[in-house]
């Protein structure tokens, strides 16, 4: 199972971290490497670091965009030192291991780790139903981003296999988190492109609508992107969620009162 | 109390993986880092990896043997792939974490991480309390040195300080982890009236839009029902999506191409 779930890693601008990253991911069991617009890939430095992981690296996708990384993924985490200033559902390593133990039978699982210098954009960590938080030193919070591939792959192993050497079973998270749909759900999740195109329709037309100045957002899609990515819509959710907005959207497109045409 | 807590590298090969540990050590709030025997120190390489942790490398001890390592230390741990030769007490490293939140106060303890290629000799392992086997792939259990010490320094900073961001205190106990969300929001909840309204408006509108039928409603209501009390939308959320609809209205209420009015 450990394989379903698949390590993001965005603008990686040192080769090396990304071998250490394919050696973490198979220390834990993990396989499934993408990489968006590394710096250097293939690179000697990153086959190095990889020591025995050779293959991982072979066999991981290059990626020019996040859509192409997340194609198909209906459950997107990403890695981030904790924000204040738009509060998004967060998970601590250890919890997220229990959420991903419970779903990866049902879902396409991506994790998202950033740049070494400036980590994920807010754009990127708005595409993510989760933010994953390491906890760390307040006063030195910056792992290495190899080093936090390692450190979530040790938990989604314990999560997923446990520790049997320490009489540990897999745990899967007890108490269903309130936003995730159960499993005898009547329709199967939207993935994260099929969300995406929902979200910028919706921002098309409120903008349409004059709701919304695109030269002046303030924080209206990022509240509206927060709401719908924790609530996670199913596919048929999203079907009717489109259907709702072409309806309006005939509407919006036609010359209204309001708008001062004649 | 992490900085009671001593980090043991036994004649470590690269030096970047010197500076790399340092850094993992201070991610987590470790600091004491004692080097027996390093090939190559102090390097540029290990300076490089340190990032912001020169301060750790510059206050590292170089020790001639163990003896001088574990001087004054009370509670031995070595890192061990997994012996069966001669069983040893083993801790899996979340239980590490436990013994020593329990004990460090009142014990001096060192964590042991041997050489890059064949890690302790049994000698060493033989001045250990307990080993400590981390959790890994069967078909390739090779982590870096300084993954390794970034996992048992994560361990011990969740034991001794807790991830408060995720309400977890310290030896918490699991079954109270998942309290969802555990953060501070910005916003409180919506009450249930205000969701309420905020559905019979989209109701109305989606009416007047002419895509549901009051008459032959199917199921569309419902799913959007399902779809927000799922997302427990909060106030301020329910405020925007408020605007947003009275700025849809505007245009539904106006005459449209579609609606074959002059």
């Amino acid at each position: 199972m450990l394989d379903r779930i698949r390590i993001v890693m965005v603008e990686t601008t040192h080769p090396g971290n990304i071998g250490a990253a394919a050696r973490a991911m198979n220390t834990m069991g993990l396989s499934d490497l993408r990489l968006i617009k590394p710096l250097q890939f293939p690179h000697v430095e990153a086959t190095a670091r990889a020591s025995g992981s050779a293959d991982i690296l072979a066999r991981a996708q290059v990626c020019a965009d996040l859509d192409e990384a997340l194609a198909g993924a209906t459950l997107v985490v990403g890695t981030s030192a904790r924000q204040r200033r738009i509060p998004w559902p967060c998970l601590s390593p250890r919890q997220f291991g229990e959420v991903a133990a419970g779903r990866v039978e049902h879902e396409q699982i991506a994790v998202l780790f950033g740049r070494e210098d400036r980590g994920l954009t807010n754009e990127e960590l708005q595409r993510c139903n989760y933010h994953v938080a390491i906890p760390a030193n307040p006063d030195y919070g910056v792992l290495n981003v190899a080093a936090a591939v390692q450190l979530i792959s040790y938990e989604l192993r314990l999560a997923l296999v446990g520790d049997p050497d320490a009489g540990d079973a897999p745990r899967r998270s007890r108490s269903q988190l309130l936003e995730i749909p159960p499993m005898e759900w009547d329709a199967p999740p939207a993935d994260s492109a099929e969300v995406e195109h929902f979200l910028r329709h919706l921002e098309q037309l409120i903008i349409e609508s004059g709701f919304l100045d695109p030269d002046n957002p303030a924080q209206v899609m990022t509240r509206l992107r927060r709401l719908f990515l924790r609530a996670r819509p199913d596919k048929m959710e999203i079907s009717t969620l489109r259907g709702v907005l072409t309806s309006f959207g005939k509407h919006l497109a036609a010359p209204s009162d309001d708008a001062g045409r004649p």
